[in-house]
């Protein structure tokens, strides 16, 4: 049991990264683990609200998680995939936007005005502010020639209009943002969540972009956590690709950090979303956790 | 073909309706033909964006018309009636959240913003705008006695907190609102879009509310035109439904007029959006279309 | 006759225009025929009143007419000219001033905010927005030789002062400007409405001048209407100078445009005052009337 | 001679005088011999100037004086009279506009310019500020029966919207008003300017309303200065007007006062105009100068 | 020890205390032994600037604790005693308002400011915002007649003027008021910083009061910390005084509370400041410590 | 006697002055006589409250006079020299703090409060806005060698944070600035009130900086008034040092003058504060008092 006063000083312990992180604009990528499991869910939300009322300004990119898959399956709509990337048709992308923006996107700001905070939920399609264009893909074909292929409504971010979430954050809301594109054509666009993260991030120069993520971080043997870096520079990132190092899912992951500080964000941070709290820990301890991606000259 | 002289002279004719209501608040009620129609849809958003540019304040209420009844199907959730009233478990009212917030609002937003206009989509859960209760429904059993019957998320108003609509207008928006509530329970619950519109006319304090339906208006003889009420004061209603003339689904829509009345909003119509630009051939002509409903001094 | 519906589709139709222009502000030189004549007069008041409500900005320099010397006739003053130039001694300066600045502009005033606008009187020695100097004027004398001429109270611009007129129009008034300046001595000095209005222009770094003439524009055969040169760049001038394409008149309105231009003004157009709402034909058509000015590089 | 410290020993006197008044707003009617006089006329828009740089709000509303005579013989033009009293044809009204908008209201604003200070001027058609009607006049005729009479543009003040004026003052501009008034029928009248400045002073709530006049004050014996009423409440004025020591063109201007007073005017001032800087004298003088109208309960 | 996440954890327990007092006023009067023990003071201070990063507007008033004995004792000023009531003239008055508004008041500026807070330091003088007079005092001759006896400076409070207060809190800085008054006589009182305490939370209409004292609260039995009254409503303490249970020096304190609750105070503390951290654990623990003093509805 | 025209006349003339400053913000180092002297000292006051009320936005910086020596000599504090300057320990230091914050600053608080002003006092503390670090001063060896002296918690200015400053300006105070400085180790230091009022000019970019001294100004000869030197350029000064002109305690003064103007002060005076109502006469006389000393373009 910890008494009153031993509770009293560990808010006094906080009082200098309170004081560090007053008035900051943090991007927090939020999927994975951390949105699937319940408690884990709950913690984040409110770490958000935690930080939003010791006054930074916290900014919410959701994924999709398993929901998509789930409502796909259950109208009986198959998806295709081309060398393992999935084709998202019109009908398709309907489904994507409608558990996006009217499913997981609701259910966040519910939960974060549950527990005390005020948010506004925000697809991209709200004031136009993501504006997408389609994603370019190529897979090799049977001659070894390099071919484009039409994912249909994956998008990438043509630009991004930060206005309506700084007039959010500004009346005292958290907004909570579906990664859902308007396209020159009117359609939808699919985008992928850690890319709307960074770009948002970029777009309102936030001070922080946090990607929450299923692995402690990036680690020199991902089979002993002993080896986590917790700090890179963008330019010890190519080594770390060739060697096998960072590899796979985690090479979007970290070339959206370093998009991001090209844009001016201050500090980009990959963290363990399965960890209870993991927001407030890199934010309330010197040591932070997971991985820090900073620009070179720091 | 009409010279571009005799367009201009239109424009001007118009100017004594553009002053009339100029910054003034109209809360739409969208819904039935107008949005399942594709013609009779560009024209209502069209209609909204002008009323945006000449200085009104329009505010969209959309409900959800055939789309969610396409979903339930598609995914084959059967749904219970009890004497006529659909029951509305979690997992339907999982289905009508996404087509309502993540589906038709989204589509309404973006067809607003590809028209010139700039909106924002909101579901009642944004900002906690719409707070909800369970609706009480009453069935007469077998005994003849009167019983209450639990139709699950079939909601009522419980409060209208106005801010987050306000802060979207005076930014410019249009704003496009969902008729989903927040329960304290935290739970989603439906809200008859008519009733919310009424409920957000009243908080807003709205110079006009305009429900879109599929008929006329409130006629003395529904199978003539020609006996259409233009307009009706409030106390001028009892006797109407006594005699059958206001009745079925009218009834809902005259007591959610009344009740906005009674919240101080200026004036209540209800047209009929089959036709096409309804809503500006109501606010653009001396004569009005479809039935008004009025507070008894006037 | 046009039907309701057909009215409402031209009010659509001007939707692009309206938001083409939304916020934009224009300076309108309002002289000639459109002055004199009632019906004229009615509409060009009636087109700004409308440019207002739809959010344009738009500001009114009027010139003299005939009122001038009606009134110099009444009092039997009589003005000799120099090659000429009207000389304007102090005694036909007060009477020009009292028609312009207590006469036409309080007649401009008085229709707008009859027709519904709101608009505020002033001469340039308000708030002393215009400052003047004289104006140079050189007559050859017998000898061949070019002499100076003392015209009097005949001004030229020597600084605008805006804030007055940005003032009026954020608090949602239409200005009307007589063009009067006042001297460093403390004299009124008579400017001409052309040059005014285009020094307003560039003050306000307006988007747009429009001179109301008593021609339907730049023709290459001033006998048919079929050649007006719709549009022209500021480098073709002097070769149409030399041709006598632009001659009279016109040279100065042409030279008040290029001034506009180099002052940053975004379009500057000559048309015709006679043509009933010709304000809103060149605003509302894509092909517009008149002859429009424009930068080289457009 | 005076010496530099007894000069600021005298602008340390003035102290108390500019705190009691500082902020405050003083409707001054200017008219007669100050307005006539050169040096009258220079020391009363210098008081002006002053009053403003030392946080006063002074409002000038100022007369026709001789000037319109002047043009009106000029023209040619004869004015009938109908027991004493002037009809103004619109020919005359004409005149009297231009004189009163155009020549009059712009000599002192320029005058007040060139002081140092900033004025803006305005008539009662700019913003529609003072809104009029015709004045009923009244004859007796032959039999000795009371009978109206049609003196034309003579009007009095309907309504006054301050609007104008307040943004004209909170832009660090004093305004000056002209006296004429726009009728709902669009047409101009010429009002009383001591009924102006009363009626302004009532709808800006100020705290002085100063009448120069070409008397002294209020005297006993008009023969004799000593026995000048330094002091007056309302309530006091029947019986003065009774025995004929409040009589002939003072009657109008003391109405002018009760009715200021009524509206909630602070204090009203009837002084002598003929004396230099008979403005000054009364604000930062303890006795004053003329006769103060004041409530009964002071 | 307490690991990061059992941190992270006791901070999430701190978020219902911070939502509850955000935008929250609470007065402190600080005072006894938390200003004379280091560690102690060093606590109070790092808990004010902690409420105001979580959102609170902490406004201290200090007293002067031994400072001024010792200072007095130091320029051997010796202070005269009326029946226990210390005479303050004007040399003594001297020395205290130094102590008070030159060291103290800067001493706990100083500290805030090095803790990463912005102080601003306020004497009563200040804006002249304490306005004084005299206190009466009255003593028992000894014939047994109550006689007035003249203190001198000591002071009570004519007027708190909170506009310098909340422009500073309004900026950022947290206010330090030394309990200094101006008298209408220009002359400086000291006042009891307990009574400055309510007052100026009275005027501010602040949400809390707390008293920092040296003892634990109001208890039964003073040698029993478990006879502490924790909640006591105004209606109970005449009989608490009555039996003896409130005496001494804390009945001033609790009429200084009973004073602010009338004013509008939301509830007022006497807590015990000898205790680290104090004013956190009675904000941030359900049960609070010391004795909270309520309006009797409560 | 002068009479109340006379008097109006002077206001008059200083018109062009009120006029020339309205606005400006005028630093004014008060010290010497003019603090000792009771009629100076009310003179000074007057003047500073004069000129806030005529438009001026005067800042004080007053100095500790003799209340400082008086003070240390009362409480038996000793203080020693080294080579002339004198060495401010801990204890001196809580003296000089005392004084200056506690009892100088508030008294001249005070005495513009009760002529009709109002004043904020502050010492470089509040809102740390005058940030200090240890001067340097070096003294000669026995030896002849340079050898630092530690002179303990003298001060010179390391940065101004003029955002409090600011803010009292605005707010329409005047604020009286106590020249303590905050070191970074918390401690205070006591500065040259000369240079804090440089420094702080500097950092508004006032436009004028007024020192107050003990002499008529530079003159040629210290003997006599007629060889005041009455305007100075910068680059005259080395000259005027080396010929012994410029020496002793004018060093300093004319050295705090040069850095003023370098950090963008307009005009720096150096005047007679023993002259009732010296301020004035500087500003409202055109031939000025004291030396002027001015940057070499001018």
């Amino acid at each position: 049991m910890i008494s009153p006063l031993e509770k009293t000083n560990i808010l006094i312990e906080a009082l200098p990264y309170i004081k560090k992180f007053y008035g900051r604009t943090v991007v927090i990528k939020y999927g994975g683990n951390a949105m699937v499991n319940d408690e884990l869910r709950q913690a984040v939300i409110v770490d958000a609200v935690l930080m939003k009322f010791v006054g930074m300004n916290p900014v919410i990119v959701h994924g999709g998680g398993p929901e998509i898959n789930r409502m796909l399956k259950r109208v009986g709509k198959e998806t295709d995939f081309v060398n393992g990337l999935r084709v998202t048709d019109k009908e398709t992308m309907e489904i994507v936007e409608m558990v996006l923006a009217g499913k997981i996107n609701k259910e966040i700001v519910s939960l974060i005005n549950q527990n005390g905070g005020k948010a506004v939920g925000l697809s991209g399609k709200d004031a136009s502010f993501i504006q997408a264009k389609q994603k370019l893909a190529f897979i090799e074909n049977e001659h070894g020639q390099r071919q484009e292929v039409d994912l249909g409504h994956v998008g990438a971010v043509a630009a991004i209009n930060p206005e309506i979430i700084n007039t959010v954050i500004e009346k005292g809301y958290i907004p909570v943002v579906a990664p859902i594109g308007l396209g020159e054509d009117g359609e939808s666009y699919n985008i992928n969540a850690d890319t709307v993260a960074g770009e948002v991030a970029g777009a309102l120069a936030a001070d922080k972009l946090v990607l929450l993520t299923d692995v402690e971080g990036i680690m020199r043997d991902s089979s002993s956590a002993d080896t986590l870096i917790s700090s890179l520079a963008v330019s010890q990132i190519p080594a770390l690709i060739k060697q096998g190092i960072i590899g796979g899912g985690m090479i979007p992951k970290v070339e959206c950090c370093i998009s991001a500080l090209a844009k001016g964000v201050g500090r980009t941070h990959i963290i363990d979303g399965r960890l209870r709290h993991s927001l407030l820990l890199e934010i309330f301890t010197d040591e932070g956790i997971g991985t820090m991606v900073v620009r070179d000259e720091e």
